[in-house]
């Protein structure tokens, strides 16, 4: 980090900035709270819920007992405005393309971890969310902030990031290597990943997400089409230069957090096993949270429980010609608060692996 | 059944068989008791296990208490023979190719739940297994009992079945109507596998096994390279008629019963998920223990929990002309004890359901 | 069973009884048709869910494919009067008393699940569930019936069977014996009895219900007060003949199924473990369903898992001159569905461990 | 922290202490890497491990990958007391007696965390650990570290501090106001713990303790006689000056981390609630990692998962005139790793909270 990316530069002089969560109550909100809680650069200075504005933080989650932090309050725009330098916002689909171009004009920064801002193509957006963007004039400014894959000059200037979702955060640091290298046929990806229940929010509030009806259960959901796919190709063809299709079928694991993504492409010419991995550790050399296992090895969730990193192993299958690449990471940190908080870090300019846990938590 | 087939017409006039398990107290032994113990037409004579030879199995058994058992007995082909009519060989590999032609000698059928009669090839399995078979003349003979693939003539004269292994069971049952309908290349199946723990057997005590290594956490293993890859192709080759090749993925979930198994495989042309719908619904129309799932549904492995049924569910993805089946068992009762006393009733010429759960336990 | 006391005599004389479930689509009515539709005495022939009325069950219940069932239905009494001879009655708490009067009436006999004809003072119904009995009529006729503790001449005449609950279940039979032999002091009795999460039914929809909620998480609840109470107090009073007061404290365990009761009471005088533990044997010597474990062994909730037993270890703390008694049931099964069909087999005159599984399973 | 506190003053001139980790390769010493490598005060310069000396950490324990570690090594007294201040020894029973005097000679500070020197009397250690203790002369000196309730003033010259048992943290905490006050009978105190399964440790390989025995199973264990019986009567003796005797019955509960501890003891007079409640909230008033919840509130282990907080919830049965306390620990933090940094922050004059979670995870 040059002096002029510091957080002095970016203009935080006190090098601590003020943020804001809104919809500080569900699994994702409350794991920013937990996070953002450590964080040495950050302050917490609001935390807006709708639903239990009033309350302190820990009559509703009681795992938070004990933190100083504001009480939980009502969205305001204006008031976010004076208490805050940075905002993310953790509400559903729909949300930030109302309520984000205020804050934005009011001189916020803004991480979107929904998926409002994630699609370029307000048509794509359409199609798979089965709703118009509202927002559309903010789609090419906001900055896809999958920092391992996005240029970290892109940071310097942008006010919205929107944030990866946790499949195609998995997916693309699986297959980007692969499908930039060129090795392999592009319309040839299959993507089976598997994820613990957090992924599903503490809103899902229905039979089918009670602990009775996925304990000792697993199985596939959305089989016939699931609203990451589009996102997970837009991060491949970008980073490829060519249009990538995916095949893409996400399970459920009776776990609380973890998605393991493995991933499927048939080569176009013959490569050694030894040659995938050296290419891929080459690509990640630099990037202190994506960890490539030593060949032979692949990772597991728990690896990776409660760390930013995302783990990866790598494979040739010589008899069938596909390339087989797992990954593995935490849906609520690297797959949601962590990796905004790493966004937060280069939106701001301080240290990018400032705040976030490296070691996963095992057992 | 015609009467020729029936329990009387097999040289069982007095309706209940005798049977006998070696290797009782595993995972797969244990189950075969509790399911033959409410058997109408068999009865339990012999419960063979070396390490606890002498014990009521209670007390090393106690889910077992109350159930009416010969105690555990020592490994004695003679008093075996003395003894039963069919026995079931629940050991590790090696034990059969060992020890059934000693059995089979002296007139007993042998089902036998291991690897060692699998695989036709003799080849194939010193390269998977990494050892030489020992008795390679009974492989011809050995009848693989995959009862909804395997002709039920052939069980007339069988003396030595094979029973399938737990992901060729999943696999083949998913696969099969696809490979054998040509409307995929045979060189483009993946089949992604996921499997409870139970899988692994009651032996298999090491630090990765421990609950506090796997709970809470989801893994591939054996990526590399799986001895249920060639057992796969041979099930699907034959139904097929043409060489098959499989990429096969398997991955342990946080459970203890179960296996969903993802498969893919390219389209040679256009088929709609009704086409390949009314395929597999018709494929499946007599098997009352494979249900085909109504076009749009599929299943979870809570829902064939403790039943012999493996449930499937079939869609194209029209994107990237992919056909995806899912199907889901119970590996210790379709999977590998179920299946056996369905073999069973095939060999004595039972009722081919009798004594085998159909109804899943849900929750 | 004496003849008078068969099939015939009590008014079956086809051998087949007809039964009806209303409640179908709940947790407990699902395993009421799971273990019904393999009794060899007892035929389904009506399935009332008032949310589901007109499906074939499958569609609801998939776990349930391939079983020949009647569709579920409206609840009509005049209609259920016609179809059955028993109806069990598994809705929530008020759905009997306000319906099984009109059910009795038509001559119909009635094996209810909940808690509306458990509770013999409707003064302590009402502080408990706050609301009124509005049945009294019919809480001297109600037959309490835990088999093991009920004597079975009661059933001759009953036409109405409370079915205990789970918790009462597990408490009364760990401390009939005790209690009942006055070795304790009747107002020290402690239950610390921990539940799977299926006591809870299917229709508890709401976020501390969700997989996410209770997955790695153990905690108690109602600690300060739980409707079970006064229906273990009123068990051990009426066997012990004198005043039995509990403490009471409810856990929920991270699992499906399965009650283990840790119950402790303090010595009146010296005894010795085998003492009790003779006490223990005796007492349900002539029961199937309950195993007194040898003396220094308790029993595990996964032992009976699946199972229509309740299994006991007991032991004596004698440096704090404390009676510890362990019990373990599967809450869905002896603590609800597979003891409300033992009470039907009395009820008709049956074996009374006819379709009723005695081995647990496991794993 | 005053000044003659500080780590400048307790010899530790450069504000970070030089930390090594006997046994690092187990869950509690692989939990004091994840714990430590944050801590802003110590640094890890020694990790021991007998059976992996010479691996980099990463390539036994993936979780840890990313961080820079100094490599496993073997036990070399000598070499620690050249490369650490302050050593924690996280091995087997047995390993402290014989090795820590050693290391405490050449002048470092131990914290132990087994079971060695937590026991006053050797005659007691041997009765219940069943062999002679071998260390006596340091019985005496060694500090029990239960720093909510060992006064902070004798941690300012101790060498050697004894990390108390996971239960007896929970029981300790969970009953000390209460037996302290007089309020109850001594003789009459229960304590019904459960915990997850990683209080087995990692070297625990054995059949019991495999995924399959104890997923969706729950059962007690040791019931007869746990270790952990006298050193919660040791805690409970000391700090209300009378002989205290507990019940003590541990259960595993099928999760990962968390104990949750269920005391009871008979009042000797009429208490309220709400007094209850005020005791223990001004016992607890200046302790961080005490949280003594709202009156009609209780503890889940969830809530306190990573955390190194003891969450406590009370309430009166007025009925049974009994007194219910429920605590709720992470066993490998508060009740291991997290309490032995906590006495390492107190041994060398720190902020006591310094490098520990407050915030607990969830989901």
């Amino acid at each position: 980090m040059g002096a002029e990316n510091s957080a002095e530069a970016s203009g935080y002089p006190f090098g601590v900035i003020r943020v804001g969560i809104v919809g500080a109550t569900g699994y994702t909100g409350s794991e920013l709270i937990r996070l953002l809680s450590g964080h040495p650069s950050a302050q917490i200075t609001a935390l807006v819920s709708r639903s239990e504005a009033g309350k302190p933080v820990a009559s509703v989650l009681p795992h938070l007992s004990g933190l100083p932090l504001p009480p939980l309050s009502a969205f305001e725009p204006h008031q976010l405005a004076e208490q805050c330098d940075v905002v993310f916002l953790a509400g559903e689909t729909g949300f930030a393309m109302e309520h984000a171009p205020a804050l934005l004009r009011q001189g916020l920064k803004v991480i979107d971890l929904s998926a409002d801002f994630r699609l370029k193509d307000p048509a794509v957006f359409a199609e798979w969310y089965g709703r118009q963007h509202t927002a559309t004039e903010w789609l090419a400014e906001a900055l896809y902030g999958l920092p391992e894959l996005t240029p970290h000059d892109a940071y310097r200037h942008a006010r919205l990031v929107a944030n990866p979702g946790c499949y195609p955060t998995a997916a693309g640091l699986a297959l980007a290597p692969l499908v930039k290298s060129g090795l392999v046929e592009p319309d040839s990806v299959i993507v089976d990943a598997k994820s613990g229940v957090s992924g599903a929010g503490r809103s899902r509030v229905s039979v089918e997400y009670l602990f009775t009806e996925l304990n000792e259960n697993f199985k596939a959901y959305s089989v016939e089409r699931h609203r990451h796919t589009p996102e997970i190709e837009q991060v491949l063809s970008l980073i490829s230069g060519q249009s990538v299709r995916v095949r893409f079928t996400p399970h459920l694991v009776p776990m609380t957090r973890g998605i393991l993504c493995t991933a499927y492409a048939r080569l176009r010419r013959r490569v050694s096993p030894e040659q995938l991995h050296a290419l891929y550790t080459e690509f990640y050399r630099e990037q202190p949270f994506v960890v490539v296992r030593p060949l032979g090895a692949f990772p597991a969730t728990r690896e990776v429980y409660g760390s930013n990193r995302c783990d990866i192993g790598v494979t040739i299958d010589v008899r069938t010609q596909t390339a087989v690449v797992i990954s593995a990471l935490d849906n609520l940190v690297k797959g949601a608060a962590g990796q905004a908080i790493q966004n937060m870090n280069l939106l701001i300019g301080t240290e990018p692996t400032q705040g976030l846990p490296l070691a996963g938590m095992c057992p």
